[in-house]
């Protein structure tokens, strides 16, 4: 991969994660608008451009804001190659000027300022998670990919904290969706964006590497089909795992154990004939990895055979000094299968005097979603980690986001864009954006106000105006206020900027942001929407704008 | 990007088009089992897997195979650098042995065979789409990737194909997603399927540049917003059409046109007074497109104030000899918009005599998916293109194709993998797979056999059965057999092997493909099922393993 880079406050910046995040990587419209701003003169008129959603998804009234960095990535590396432009000339419809392609050869983002709340905070409808100011034609060629890298980066990210907070906090959750995502970097966007959501690990081996994020697996149904039986194991012997000794048949040792196992009365007479290919496939993951054995238990008979084999070959490594991990199961009741598998590892731990083996890990991996989570919880079950794929990585109950772009001021000029569905009016003016907390600590209200406005102050009543109700309104007496955006792209202007967090302290931040929330605004049944306001004096202003915009009807 | 190319049969073969496609991007388990069988001295055993799906999306009985390419180029370039073998020693849990890293660094898939449909078929449940033969480590490292590769592209071609058929073939199709798309190559891809799969364009400018796909794009709503008024527009004049004479006051011209039309009585008055900030807009950007002026109209009020402020513009070129292009509609009614200003193109042509005038294209793009465009078709419209984004390219209807992987052999001894579940068990065997064509020429059924069975011969009958059900079968006479599988990879093996065509080709093949089709398999309304089949000889041997492998059950 080219090395992307620019120079900014003397730190170089990596490009975007994926190398075709160029500034092609955007719509048609982006461009031909470029050349008509150019062509009237109007192209460094100074914009600014609010970036928000107005649902939250998934039923919800939270979302987590997450994708700020690769958009800092792409702002910082945002320079036109020579055959970008000359491309860019050849998809222009009919013949552009000369000296627009000398225009585009020259743009980037050391003009453009980005006011953003930061990465893994949770966030609202209307209150813009990005404000971008900058010469109108250059903010409007980032509109597309900044929707584009920011949109699945919250909507996975909220996927993955609903999923997360259904589970509880003492399970493990590990994300399995490399095969089922939409394309080979909505696998790797899925990875990084549900670690910050509140996931332990991830399945995917390039994201493991570019993120840090730690790893997880242990082998396949086709594993297990692949042996035939034992007989086929030829390297059979294991040092024991303090290498104070060598077991030179390991097979014989494990169906040694079957075979105590089948006369256990406590088992209920349950471990007949089990299969052979798969003790086979068992013994054979036992010995390349002793310290690590994990079993898929579910291609044939989880209870009759699956479990059982697994215990063997546990009880085999537990004689050499070893410590089996656990089973996963990726088919079937979960929640019986489950606690049964449970019932014969405490068995086993009390039967044979096994210390700890109730307590192997029990996986579940079988098309999970929230739902499912939900009724395991419901019925009870005994399982510890959960393995979640499709459901998770696509976000199949609502696949995308609605982010939107929208000019709220050019040349000082308010804008408003108005719309005959009230929700999709926008909302003018370059803004502030504050968190208003009870006594409680939790938030009460996010509430927007003009850029000069006086910022509020803690034990101050200030009165919280719903955007387009002229009844919502309430007062509120803060206890702490926080200032939501912070500068992350000053461009030249070589004021200090926020440092991108590492991926790690977004995460941590989100999960804390995610405890500090009221509960009934993030549960999962009939939540409370969180309030979301301006100031009386942006209120006003709104109205004024949108009286002067919207043409007087003429019924007919 | 780093170059990554691999010598096969004398000719050099590009990457994936995604650098972030590479051995690692795989799941972890893959290189844990790859290390358990190089342990069990397995890992060169041959191995035979079926790529293939279970269930058509969107409840319709087809699908579109697609993402072979993009399969062919990871598997000629599939070879660890050193960076990543240090990296997976890391992440396999415990120590794993030195050899096994040299090993590692010599795989590659010279001695990997790949069969597969052609890319851009219209395919069924349960036939594979890929077959991989190799080394049994090798291709189980290929499992994830593959998967990845064809489950979204497969599942958004037939979405785009889905669309394509409700739009009728009449209609130009843009695909508008970037924005929306799951990440930056989700909307790479997207573009490049909803291609395959019928579309006539794209908006993704990287896309465009990266497959040659057409582009389309005009401006947005924060286009129109950013001016205020005409007043502002300091470059008036336009050069005519033929360079023959300079209008020194296109705005005045403009302004005289929309006098002209207050007054025609046809238009119903309707034309009072419009925006003005979307009139200048307007006018510059025919300024700067004169031969390509189309105009987003629904920044205020479509009838009212955007298809007025349109065709003035429109008019005034129309005396310098341009033609524009037409409308395009984001919001509201849009059967109803498009008709209203149908009829207002057509008093224009008519009482003002413009030839072509009525004719103006008619662009829709808001929220488009394939119920709006049937009750769009249902109502009448007069809509020419769509711009379809979010539905289309998230496949918000079904987020997820569901393609497995499964072992069918090893080592020449054919595996079955059985589930509780009948419609998951898989089909054993290395298989060759026809398609039988009856007398009207259309498709009659799929059949597998065995790979050493004849094949289906023209006039021959031959029974086809349903590889579960022992009372679905069928005699069937074919009047033309079409062998299924192509070889894509032959590795070292030096033999000739299907050349990948190019995406134009794709296209082409995808849209006959469906031509082609029994109009009832396709349709949107309870489609018949396609039906799918095994030799009498392969029904045998799969219900033999299945009765060999299955444990006899215990009720208690």
């Amino acid at each position: 991969m080219e090395a992307k880079a620019s120079q900014n406050a003397g730190r170089v910046m990596d490009g975007p994660i994926n190398p075709m995040v160029t500034p092609l990587l955007t719509d048609l419209y982006q461009f031909t608008m470029a050349y008509a701003y150019w062509k009237a003169g109007k192209h460094n008129e100074r914009a600014v451009f609010d970036l928000y959603f107005r649902k939250n998804p998934f039923g919800g009234e939270f979302t987590v804001f997450a994708g700020l960095e690769e958009c800092i990535k792409l702002i910082a590396n945002f320079k036109l190659t020579e055959e970008e432009v000359s491309f860019i000339y050849k998809s222009l419809p009919g013949s552009c000027e000369e000296g627009f392609l000398n225009y585009l050869r020259e743009i980037d983002c050391s003009d453009v300022e980005v006011y953003a709340i930061s990465e893994g905070t949770v966030v609202f409808p209307k209150v813009p998670l990005l404000r971008l100011e900058g010469p109108v034609a250059v903010v409007q060629l980032l509109e597309t990919p900044v929707l584009n890298l920011v949109n699945f980066a919250s909507l996975v990210t909220t996927n993955a904290a609903r999923h997360r907070l259904v589970a509880g906090q003492s399970k493990m959750l590990f994300e399995f969706g490399l095969r089922r995502a939409q394309g080979p970097d909505g696998a790797i966007g899925a990875s990084k964006y549900c670690y910050i959501g509140g996931f332990d690990a991830t399945s995917n081996v390039a994201a493991g590497r570019l993120f840090g994020i730690p790893l997880r697996g242990t082998h396949s149904h086709a594993f297990v089909s692949s042996f035939m039986s034992p007989d086929e194991i030829l390297e059979r012997s294991l040092c024991s795992s303090d290498d104070s000794s060598t077991c030179e048949d390991f097979v014989t040792l494990v169906h040694s154990w079957l075979s105590k196992m089948q006369w256990l009365k406590s088992l209920g007479g349950i471990f007949g004939e089990t299969n052979q290919s798969e003790l086979a496939a068992f013994i054979s993951y036992a010995l390349a990895f002793p310290n690590n054995f994990l079993a898929l238990v579910d291609t044939y008979d989880v209870i009759r055979s699956g479990v059982p084999n697994f215990c063997a070959v546990a009880l085999a490594l537990s004689d050499l000094g070893y410590r089996a991990v656990g089973i996963r199961l990726d088919s079937g009741d979960l929640a019986y299968l489950s606690s049964e598998a449970r019932k014969i590892f405490h068995t086993i731990e009390k039967e044979l005097g096994v210390p700890g083996f109730g307590k192997m890990i029990i996986t579940a991996s079988n098309d999970l979603n929230e739902e499912t989570l939900d009724a395991l919880r419901k019925q009870g079950h005994e399982v510890d980690c959960f393995g979640i794929g499709t459901y998770l990585v696509t976000c199949y109950a609502q696949a995308a986001l609605g982010c939107v772009f929208k000019l709220v001021e050019i040349n000082n000029q308010p804008r408003i864009k108005l719309s005959e569905d009230v929700s999709k009016v926008s909302i003018p003016c370059k803004k502030r954006c504050y968190r208003l907390y009870g006594k409680e600590g939790y938030s009460l209200v996010d509430i927007m106000t003009g850029e000069n406005e006086p910022c509020p102050k803690v034990g101050e009543r200030i009165l919280c105006r719903h955007p387009f109700s002229e009844s919502k309104r309430a007062y509120v007496v803060p206890k702490r206020v926080e200032e939501l955006f912070k500068c992350y792209w000053p461009g030249k202007s070589g004021k200090l900027r926020e440092e991108l967090p590492a991926l790690k302290d977004i995460r941590d931040h989100c999960i804390k942001q995610l405890e500090q929330m009221r509960p009934d605004h993030i549960r999962r049944l009939n939540p409370t929407p969180y309030k979301v306001s301006v100031s009386a004096k942006l209120y006003d202003f709104i109205h004024f704008l949108w009286l002067n915009e919207a043409p007087v009807g003429e019924l007919q």
